[in-house]
């Protein structure tokens, strides 16, 4: 006999055979044959099959009420969970008022992407939605657990800043007791400004804001940024080499710990070994002579990191791949140029085709930082404390940053980012 | 002899006597005599003696630049470490430019809280701050590691908001694409619209903003907020329960984890057991009986708090005591209302008599929730995205947050939580 003050899990049923069990959760539907009702119990664990007759045949309650059923747990090959519950008592603890906008007990949500949204908590629910977000847990999680076994220091810097913002036009502007503010567009300077004060290593996990009037599948005004910085290292490909060890613990995990959510969303994760790396101008050139596609001047297009994408994992069956050497036209101001020529120590990731990396090497002496930001024309008054700090001994470094929602959406192969964003902002959403 | 290619780090020369080793960091001191010259150096480890002779008994370098030395380990009883270098050749990696603004190589930086915040990238080379920042990061990391062991997930929730926040004046306002946004005051209504859509148990590390006009030690504009929300729990002793838990958890790694950063700070942190539970009506009676002190209608001012923790200290030897049963007229419109009374299932957490948390039971029914925003004076229209998402079955919750630089602040024992804060945001600083 259980302890029937304490609810049980779903998935804990199975255990408990013959048991008088209590469970709760939400009606996932509930079927009236005339001598039975099923009634389809669901929790964060599962759905179980509850077995409703005599005085119970009647129950009348709405899909998505919260319920709590004490029942026996009987064996039942023929539920996958092996088990159902043969009710003994049913308390409403919650009701539903019903008119529920699309059936959440359905193989898929019946609805666009716009109403999934518009009802959020309730399209969360559904058991694919379920299993992207305990995955998306999973990985800032691993993202945490490998920095910190490697010596890291986690860091929290300010969201709310004045000189900390990388300019442009893509920042949000807020009154701040009176004065001008900004949204930070990454923890790119305080990261960068950590490494100097003599922590080294480390890593935030955080929100980072971009006020860019983007309309695609791909792009969010809000999302998570996983950064990285690291003192002290020799060349670009220790970041890289970084990158790839924190990936493959990763994959690693994520198919050793969220083997039931990979298999609802009927994803394989691939094991990672070794990511391979080209030069962006051998990128351009496979482009052009294998599919005639131009790319833009120093940089891929969108279309040319899926074809990037594509060809890498024809030809080195990884769906990973370092762009690297880009010019240092189209890299910002604090990115370290390579010696005797136009290109700096930088690289992206592309992952199943899509950019989910930047990252390279930073200017870490004083003056060269200086006349870079000049060259690009800025003024370096306006980022004197970011600035000033690389007078007083600042090591070589380097780091990289990914997108925690597009890394999501590609590991689970959705097309859209906000699939894998719990409540996305775009530049028409606010709410919910 | 060891792989010369590659930097090892202070502590790690412990292990090498005999070798000849590459280090490199900070120049933290340098001291000539008339033979010898003796040169400290600073990684994020700690700091080692090097001993500069023959050709490099002249060697000039600022403090603060970053040197890479290779030189011999040799055993000295007389260094903490048990050993120091014998340099046989140093290189300049980045120099500083000197005039640094206050000594970073004295028991104590000898200067103002400004002057300090000023030039933060240098103050936080100190050792104590250092050591301040690794207890934070560990803190933050077992936070998380809590939670996730027991089930939780992990969430992100937008922090640029419309409905999401919880109103009153102390709201940033900032224009999104034309249209009115907040940044986010708290997860309060996205944690529980988590649990609601399925997930029950789940956390988020984030920044909160408060446009609060406060001149004070204890208070920031934007702070990390430890933010808790579990679903099916049955009272309100089950929160606290979880919060007992995770700081008993939080402080026996701590101690385990941080043995030379608490030693550098010079404090030994107590094994949490129980924590005391005392109503707000109890803790007002022994204010005003013990110390003559009235209190606010509801609440407990800032000198009650501190008064508040000293007696429990004294009376039960806890740094920590929950005060619990607040009314109706003091807690937010989500706050469950206690049966028949007009207080409500609530607390919040004193450490070391100060307030590092609020918690408690929600409201999980549509009618009374609805009605709670009336009877705040609240529009319910204003909020229509949460309070819609309980008419389709919320199960009962509550939750908790800790405030993560007063939980610092208050564990290292320093007066101001600015000192606990990388890059503080208050009502005159928005720099560094």
């Amino acid at each position: 006999m259980s302890d029937l003050s304490k609810r049980i899990l779903t998935n804990e049923t199975r255990n408990r055979v013959g048991e008088t069990v209590k469970i709760s959760g939400w009606v996932h539907k509930i079927r009236y044959l005339s001598k039975i009702t099923f009634l389809l119990l669901r929790d964060r664990k599962g759905i179980i099959q509850c077995i409703l007759e005599n005085e119970w045949l009647h129950f009348k309650v709405e899909n998505e009420s919260i319920v709590e059923i004490i029942g026996d747990v009987v064996e039942s090959k023929k539920q996958k969970l092996g088990v159902e519950i043969h009710a003994k008592n049913i308390r409403i603890i919650n009701k539903s008022q019903g008119d529920i906008p699309f059936e959440i007990n359905q193989s898929e949500i019946k609805a666009g992407m716009d109403h999934v949204l518009n009802y959020r908590t309730l399209s969360l629910r559904h058991e694919k939605s379920q299993a992207v977000f305990n995955i998306q847990s999973v990985i800032s999680h691993l993202f945490g657990e490998f920095f910190t076994s490697h010596g890291f220091t986690r860091i929290f810097t300010p969201k709310i800043v004045s000189q900390g913002a990388e300019g442009g036009a893509n920042v949000f502007t807020l009154d701040y007791f009176g004065k001008n503010a900004y949204l930070a567009q990454s923890p790119q300077f305080y990261k960068q400004m950590m490494v100097s004060s003599g922590f080294e290593r480390v890593f935030e996990i955080g929100q980072v804001f971009r006020a860019e009037e983007h309309h695609s599948s791909r792009h969010l005004n809000e999302y998570v940024s996983l950064d990285v910085e690291i003192g002290f290292v020799e060349d670009v490909h220790e970041i890289m080499n970084w990158e790839t060890e924190l990936l493959k613990y990763m994959f690693t995990n994520v198919n050793l710990q969220c083997k039931d959510e990979l298999e609802k969303l009927g994803v394989k994760l691939p094991l990672i070994t070794e990511i391979p790396k080209i030069t962006l101008k051998e990128a351009q050139n496979i482009l052009w002579n294998k599919y005639q596609k131009s790319s833009p001047e120093g940089d891929l297009n969108g279309e040319g990191e899926k074809l990037i994408g594509e060809y890498m994992k024809e030809k080195y069956n990884s769906e990973f791949v370092f762009i690297t050497n880009y010019p240092n036209a189209t890299r910002p101001m604090y990115t370290l140029p390579s010696k005797n020529s136009d290109l700096t120590e930088s690289f992206d990731l592309l992952y199943k085709g899509m950019e989910i990396t930047s990252g390279g090497l930073r200017i870490h002496e004083f003056e060269m930082l200086i006349n870079s930001f000049s060259n690009k024309g800025l003024n370096p008054d306006d980022f004197t404390s970011y600035i000033e700090t690389f007078k007083y001994g600042v090591p070589p470094h380097g780091g990289f940053a990914i997108g925690l929602e597009r890394l999501t959406a590609n590991l689970i192969g959705v097309a859209n980012v906000r699939e894998a964003t719990a409540f996305p902002r775009d530049i028409q959403r606010l709410i919910p």
